[in-house]
C-alpha cells in the first residue's frame, strides 16, 4: 500500500541525451501517466499497427520490418491481457512501455516505429479511437435502455400514474407516458453522442508534434486503415484541442443528469410513504440491524455517479482554460476524469435498465392517491361548465366547497356521500358526477399531440419506434462494420 | 440603491383565490423573475401571438378576440421597447405582467388568451425562441471571427511565427497555420451550435402544465407559426427538460474556452519580453501613473470570462441533477446564467475580432527568437544525416556541440563564426549550411496534409473557404426566411 | 431594452494621454463594469474618507481640502442614495465615478485624493469591507435561523418522527433531534463564515499598483480608520490575490447546500403522499388551473440557488486558476457572483426560517407511517433476546415472520390480532409486548450522547444555547461597535 | 486488463437474510467500493481497535475477547501493508473485508466488533480519522515549501524583478518581495487547513446507524482513544453531513489555486523569451526529436492539477446537493475525488519546492527588459517634479518625449545619449538623472509598510519567521503527540 515507491531513477528517457541530471524523483512521481493510461493500451497498439502498415507504404519500413513490428505487437497485446506485461513507473506512460517492449523483442525495427510521428499526435489519436470504442459501448446501452423504456411504457398504457409538479401531484397520467418522457430524455443523449462522434472520428496521426512531419506520410491510407472519416486540417489545432473529450463528458453530463432524475424518481417513489413502485430485492440492500429495510441503492449511487461526472467536466473545461497553443504537458490530466466517467455511466445505465426491468408498480397505492390528491378537481369544474353550462368562477367555488368538505370529512370526491355533495350543489348528483371525476377520462381529455390520452400514448410509441429503428439499424451496422475490421487486421 | 423595496402584498396572485393567507414577503422577494426575466418579452409575445391565431383557428377566440389581442400585445411591445412599461415585483414574472396589461388594454378577451397553455410550456417556449435568437446573433458573429482569421492568416503566409509546445520554441512554422488552429477550433463552435439548435427548435407549446391541454389545440398550425422544425413527443419530457438550455451553456463554454487561449496568447505574446504582436490602442489601456503601461484588457477580459461560463455551466447541470420530473420551482433559477452567458460570448467574439483586426505582428523579435531558440536545430541533424550520410546519432552529438558553442559565445546558428564551425565539423562548413539552418525551409519540409508548408497553407485556406462559405450561405438564408417572417407577423 | 447602447467615444479616460486612438466601443462595452460594481459605492465612499484623513494627517491634504472631500463624498452617497447619481457607461467603473463627480463638486482638492493609491488596492479593499459587511447580515440570518431550529426542536421534543437512511424508515426518532441536526449543521457554517472573516479583515489600501506606495502612508492608521483588525504583509499578495471572495463563495456554498437538504426534505415531507409536514399559504403557491394544488416554490428556489451559488464558486476559482502575479483585469469579473451569491444566501435564509417557523408538523401521518414501516421490528427482535432470553437469530426469524403476515393481512405490528402472534410464537403474547415495539421507547433507548433519546435531547439543547449565546454575544458586540463607528464617521 | 470481473454471486452479506433473491451481478458492480476505499484500511483498523477497547469497558466484550481481536486485526494489517491480503469485489468494502477476515481468524469474537456500530458510522470516522493523517503530511509539505519560499527570498533581497500588472512590467521590484508574495499566500493555506482540521477532528463513533446506538456506548472514552478533540452533538447529523470532505477540497483547491499561478509564472519565466529562470535539467523533460528543448513539465502538470481539484470539490458539492437526510448510499462515491486530491497536492507541493530550491534566477536578463521596459519613467517624472519642481503635467510630457526618442531610437532611459536628453530638456543634464531613474532606488521608494523597499523586505522577513515558527512548533508537538500514541497502542 506504499504509495512513494522510489523508482530506480533512469537516464534511459528518449529526450535524455543532452540532459546533465538524472531525472528527479519527483519528476517521475507527478509526470507517470503509466498508472492509468494503460487503459489505452489497444487503442495505441491499433494506431500503431496503421502507422507501420503507412511507414511500410511510403517506404521507411521494409516488409519484413514490418511484419516484425506486427508480431511484436500481437505478442505484447497479449502480454498485456493476460497479465503477463510488466509495467514500471520510470517508463512514464504506455507509449513508451509499449515502444520499450517491441524494441527488446524485435531490436532496431521497433525503433523506427517512432518515425513520423510525436507523442502529442499519438496520444491524441489514442484518445481518439477509446472515445469512439466507448462511445459505441455507450449507444449499446442507451438502445437497450431505450428498448427497456419503451416496453415497459407499452406494458403500462393502461396503468394510471400521478402526473407531478412541484412534487405535487398535479394530473393523473398514463404510466405509460411517465415512462416515454424519460425515452426522450434518454434520445437526446444517443443524439449528442452523434455529433461527439464526429467530433471525435477524425485522423491526427501526422500532425507531429505541432507542425506536421518532416516526411511524406500517406494520411488518407492512415484513415482509412483506423477507419476514421476525416483528416484533422491543421497540425497545431490537431495536438492542442481536447474538445473531443469534452464534449464526450458533457455528453456523459447530459445522460448522467437524465439518469439522476430517474433514480431520485424511483428513490421516493420506492419509499413506504409513496409506495409506488417496489425495487427487486436483487437490486437493493438491507440491513444487518433493520430487518424491515430495503435500501434502493443502485439508484442512490447513480444520483451519486451524476455528481462525479459534472466535476469531471469541470476539470476538463477548466484544464484547457488559458493554456497557449499547442500541446501543453497539463494535458495529461485529461484521462482519469475520462476514464472514470466512462465508467460512471455504464454502471449507471446498466443499473437503470435493470431496475426498470425488474421492478414491479402498485397501482392500488397510486389509485388512493391520486383519489387522495384531487386529481381531477379541475375536471370536474371543466365539466360543470362545458356540461351545466356554469360560469368557470361559480364552477370553480363549487368545487373548492366540495374539496373543503371532503378534507374536513377525510373522504375524496369518489367516497364523498351523495347527500353531502347535494348539500353543495343540486349539479353535483347527476349520475354523470363520477364520470366527470374519472382518472382515466381526465388522462383521455388531453389529447392533444403529445398529450396523455391514451390514442397519443399509441401515436408516441409508433414515433419512438420509428427512431429507436434508426438508431438500431445504425449502430447494428457499424458493428458490423467493425467486426469485419477486426477480421482485417 | 435599496434593495428590498418591500411591494405592497398583492393577492392578486392568479392561483391566489383558495389561498387564507397574503403571500409572504419573502415568498415575493425570493420568487419574482421580473428582475432578469423581462429580457424574455419579445420572445414572450412572439409566443402569445401565435397561440392567439392558433386559439382562433380553433374557435376559442373570435376573429375580433384575436385582432384586439394582437394589437394590445403590439401595443405592449413597443411600451416595453420605449421604457414606457412598468414593471413591478409582485406581478413576478413577464408573463403575468404581459398578460396583466393586456387585460388592462383589452379587456376579458386578455384572460382568454391563457387558455389551452400554462406557464410551464408557456416558459419553457419562451426560452427556446430565445435561446435560438440569441445562436443566430452568435453564429453571425462567429462567421465574422472567422472571416478576419482567414484573412489574417492569409495575409500572413509568408511571415514566420514560433511553434509551441510547452511554451518553449519548438519549430518555425508559418503565422497563417497559427491563424488557422483557431480557425478551425472556432468553426468547431459553429457546427457544435448547429447540433444545439436542433435540440432546441421545437414547438413545445400544448404541453400544458404536464400532460397536455384539454383542447383540440393544432400543434403543427403553431409550429409552423413560430418557424420551428418539430414538436414535442411528449409533454411531460417537455416542461420538464432543460437540455436546450444546458446545450447551449456548453457550446458557449466550448467556444469561450477556445476565446480563452487566444486570449492568453495575446497578452504572453505583447508582453514586453515576447513583443510579438502588438495591440491597438484603442483595444488597450494605460496607466495614470504609469506613463508606459499598455494593458491588453480586452484580452484578459475574455479570458475571465471564460471562467464565468464554465461556472453557468455548472449552475445549471447542478441545477437539474436529482430534481422529480416534471417542473419544478428551482428551473426558474435557470435564466440567469442564460442571459450572462450570452453575454459574455457576444462581448469577447467582438473583443477577439477586433484585436485580429487591429493587431500588429513584429517580424523582426520573431524571427530573433526563433534563432535564438535554436529552432532549427533539428533540421540541421536532419541534413548531415540525409546529405552527408551521418549517422543520426553522431549528426545529433555535432549538433549538440554546435548549440553548447554557441550558448557560451551566445551568438546563434546563423551568427556563429565559420572558424567555430569548422572546429566542430568540417562537414559545417558547406555553403548549404545556412540553407540547412533556414527557418522557411524547415516550415516548408512539413508538407504533409495538415502541416505547416507553404503549399498546405494554401490547400488549407481552401477547404476553409470552402466551409466558410456553407456556413455563410446556411445563415444568409436563415436570415431572409427570418426577415420575411418578421414581415409577415 | 436595447443593451448595445453605443457610449460617446470618450478620451476623458484617466490614462488615455498618451494613446493615439479613441477607446473603441467594444473595449468601452466589455471593460464597464459600473452596471455591477456600484453595489461597493458605500465601501468606495467609506474607503475614500479614511484615505483623505491619512493623507491629511501625513501632510499630502490640508486640513481644508479634507473637508471639501469629506463634504463632496458625503453629498455624493446621499446622490446615489436618493437616486440622483447619474450612472455612464464610459465612466467605467464606480471608482471613476466617485472621482468625477467628486472633481466636478470641489475641483482640484478631489483630483487629489487618488494620491498613495492605485484603482488595484482600492477595489481589492472596497470588496473586502463589502464581503464583512455582508457576513454581519449573513450571521444575524444564521443566528435567526438557529434560535427558530432551537425553538422549533424544543417544542417538538415530544413529537415523533422517522428516522431515516437511503429515504427509507429507519428508526423513530423525536422530531427535535430531527431539528437539531441541521441546526449543527447551520453552526458549522457560522464558524466557517468565522474564518472568512479572519482571511478578509484586512488592510490592503497603501499597496499601491502592486509594489506599495512612494508615499509615507500611515498605514496603521488607515486601519484603525477603517476598523480592521491585521495589516497585509506584502503588497504583491495583497493586489492579486483572491482567496477573501473565494472563501466566502465557499462559506456560501456550504451553507447552501445545508439549506437544499432541508429544502428537499420539506418538498418531500409537504407532498400528498408523506403529507408530514404542512407548509403555510403565505409561503407557497396555488395553480390557477388546479384548484388542489399548493407548491412549496419557496424551498424548490432554494434548492435551486444552492446549484447557482456552486456555479459562482467555479467560476472564481478557474477565474484566478494560472493567472501570473498581480493584478490581471480578468479579476473584474470576481463581483458579479460574489453580488449574485450574496442576494442567494440572504433570500434562502430567510425563506427557511419562515418555513421552519411557520410549518405545522402532521404527527399522525407520521405515526401511522412509522408503524407501516415497522420501525421497531429491531426493538422487538432485540427484546426477545434481553428478556425472552433467545438467540439473536431465532429472535431475527421470529420478527421476520411476524412482518411477513403483518404484510399479507396488511396490519402492523400494533394491529396484528393476538391470535396470529400467537401462531408465530407463544413468546409474543407478553403483556409488554406493546411496551417492546412502542415507538417512544424505541427513541429512547438511544441513550448514548447525541442520542435522540429524551434525556440526550436535553443535554443537545443546553449544548446548543450555549454555542448560540456564544455567537449572539459576539455579533452584539460587533453591532455596538459598529453603530459606534457609524456614529464617528 | 478485463474490467468486468463476474463475481462468484453472494448471499453472503450481512443483511442478506430476508431477501429472496441472489444479489443482481450489477447491484455488486456499481457497488462496491474496495478497489478504492482499501485506501482508508488503517484509519478502519485504528478505530476498530478503540472500539474494542471501548466494548471492553463497558462489558460487552472480555479481556479475552478484546486481546484476540486485537491480535486478529495487527495480523490483518500486517497482512495489506505486506500484500497478502485477498481482496475481493463481493465483500463489497474494506469494512467487510477485515470483518470478515477478522471472523475466520479469531471466530465469533469478531462478530460482536460490530455491536454498537454501524457502517454509517464507522466508515464517516474512518474518512475523518484519514483527512486529519492527510492534513498532517500536508502541513508538513507546506511548511517546507515555506521554508524555501522564505529562504529563497532571503538569498534573492538584492536581485531585481519585474513586477507586473496585466503581465506588462509595471515596476522594479525585489526579488525576495516576489517570493514573499507567494510566501503569504501558502499562509493562508496553512491557515485554512487548520480550519478544515476543527471541523474534522470529531468523534463521530456512538452515532449508529443514525439516531444513536442502543447500548450506553462510552464516547468520551472513544475519543480519547482516537485522541480527538470533541464530540458529535447529533447522531443524525454526524453521519449525514460531508461538510469535512467539502471543506477539505476546498482547502486543497485554495491551495492549487496559488500552486497553478506560481506554476503559470515559471513556465513563462523560463520560455526562450523570458528567459528570467532556469529550471534544473532534474525537473524538466527534452524531446526525442528536438535537442534545444527543455520544458517546465512538473509546473505545467502542476498547473494542470488544479483543474483536477476544482472538478473534485464541483463533484462533492453536487453529490449533497438535496439530498435528505441522513445517510444515503450516494456518499460513497465522495472518497474518489477525496484520494485523488490528496494526491494531486502532496505531489504539487513537493514539485513546487524543488523547483523553488533547484531555479535559478537571470539576473541580466531581468535588468535589459526592465530597461526596456522603461519600468522607471514614473520615477523620472517624480524626480522632475519634486526636485525639479517643474508641474506634474508638464514632467509628465517631458518624460513623454522622451520615451519616445527612445522608442525611436531603439535605447533605452539609461542608453539614450546626453545630447538628446539635452535636446528635450535641458534638466535632464543633471549628473543625478541616472540616479533618478535607477531601478533600485525606484524599489526603495516604495517604503511603506508592505512594500518592496529594502527595509520592508527586512521587515516582512521578520513578520514570516514569526509566522512559520508559530507553526513549526504547533506541528512539531502534533507529531510528537502522534507518535506517542503510536507508541502506546
Amino acid at each position: 500500500m506504499n504509495k512513494k515507491n522510489k523508482s530506480p531513477n533512469s537516464n534511459a528517457k528518449l529526450w535524455g541525451g543532452r540532459f546533465k541530471e538524472l531525472t528527479a524523483d519527483i519528476m517521475n512521481r507527478i509526470g507517470e501517466s503509466i498508472s492509468f493510461d494503460k487503459e489505452l493500451y489497444a487503442q495505441d497498439i491499433r494506431g500503431s499497427l496503421a502507422h507501420a502498415k503507412m511507414l511500410c507504404k511510403i517506404g521507411i519500413l521494409t516488409e519484413k520490418e514490418l511484419l516484425l513490428i506486427e508480431r511484436g505487437l500481437t505478442k505484447i497485446q497479449s502480454e498485456i491481457e493476460t497479465g503477463k506485461f510488466e509495467f514500471k513507473q520510470e517508463l512514464e506512460d504506455i507509449h513508451m512501455h509499449i515502444e520499450s517492449r517491441l524494441t527488446q523483442l524485435i531490436g532496431e525495427a521497433g525503433k523506427k516505429l517512432h518515425t513520423a510521428r510525436s507523442r502529442n499526435d499519438q496520444v491524441s489519436q489514442d484518445v481518439r479511437l477509446y472515445i469512439l470504442d466507448q462511445i459505441k459501448i455507450i449507444e449499446t446501452e442507451l438502445i437497450l435502455l431505450l428498448e427497456h423504456l419503451l416496453e415497459r411504457a407499452k406494458s403500462s398504457l393502461d396503468i394510471l400514474f400521478p402526473g407531478y409538479t412541484h412534487l405535487q401531484i398535479a394530473q393523473p397520467i398514463r404510466a405509460s407516458h411517465y415512462f416515454m418522457a424519460h425515452f426522450w430524455a434518454f434520445l437526446r443523449d444517443l443524439e449528442l453522442f452523434q455529433h461527439v462522434k464526429s467530433t471525435t472520428d477524425l485522423l491526427v496521426l501526422g500532425s507531429g508534434a505541432m507542425a506536421g512531419v518532416n516526411y511524406n506520410s500517406d494520411r488518407e491510407f492512415l484513415r482509412k486503415e483506423l477507419q476514421l472519416s476525416s483528416i484533422s486540417e491543421n497540425s497545431m489545432d490537431a495536438v492542442s484541442q481536447r474538445d473531443h473529450i469534452i464534449q464526450y463528458l458533457f455528453a456523459i453530463s447530459q445522460c448522467m443528469a437524465h439518469a439522476s432524475r430517474v433514480a431520485e424518481e424511483f428513490i421516493i417513489y420506492s419509499s413506504t410513504e409513496f409506495n409506488y413502485i417496489g425495487l427487486p430485492d436483487r437490486l437493493t440492500s438491507g440491513s444487518s440491524i433493520m430487518p424491515q429495510k430495503k435500501n434502493p441503492d443502485v439508484a442512490e449511487l447513480i444520483r451519486g455517479k451524476s455528481a462525479m461526472v459534472f466535476g469531471n467536466l469541470m476539470s476538463l473545461l477548466a484544464l484547457v482554460k488559458g493554456t497557449a497553443l499547442a500541446y501543453n504537458r497539463d494535458f495529461q490530466e485529461d484521462k482519469i476524469p475520462m476514464f472514470q466517467a466512462s465508467k460512471h455511466i455504464l454502471l449507471s445505465l446498466e443499473g437503470l435498465r435493470e431496475m426498470i426491468a425488474g421492478m414491479e408498480i402498485r397501482s392500488s397505492s397510486i389509485e388512493t392517491n391520486l383519489k387522495k390528491g384531487f386529481s381531477t378537481a379541475t375536471d370536474l369544474a371543466d365539466w360543470l361548465v362545458s356540461v351545466k353550462k356554469i360560469p368557470f368562477r361559480e364552477a370553480h367555488e363549487i368545487v373548492g366547497n366540495l374539496v373543503s368538505v371532503c378534507t374536513k370529512k377525510n373522504v375524496d370526491l369518489f367516497s364523498i356521500s351523495l347527500e353531502d355533495r347535494k348539500k353543495i350543489s343540486y349539479h353535483l348528483i347527476d349520475p354523470n358526477y363520477l364520470e366527470a371525476i374519472s382518472l382515466y377520462n381526465s388522462a383521455d381529455k388531453k389529447n392533444v399531440a403529445g398529450g396523455t390520452a391514451r390514442k397519443r400514448q399509441l401515436e408516441q410509441f409508433a414515433q419512438a419506434e420509428k427512431k429507436l429503428k434508426l438508431f438500431q439499424s445504425k449502430i447494428l451496422t457499424s458493428k458490423k462494420k467493425n467486426s469485419n475490421k477486426k477480421g482485417k487486421s
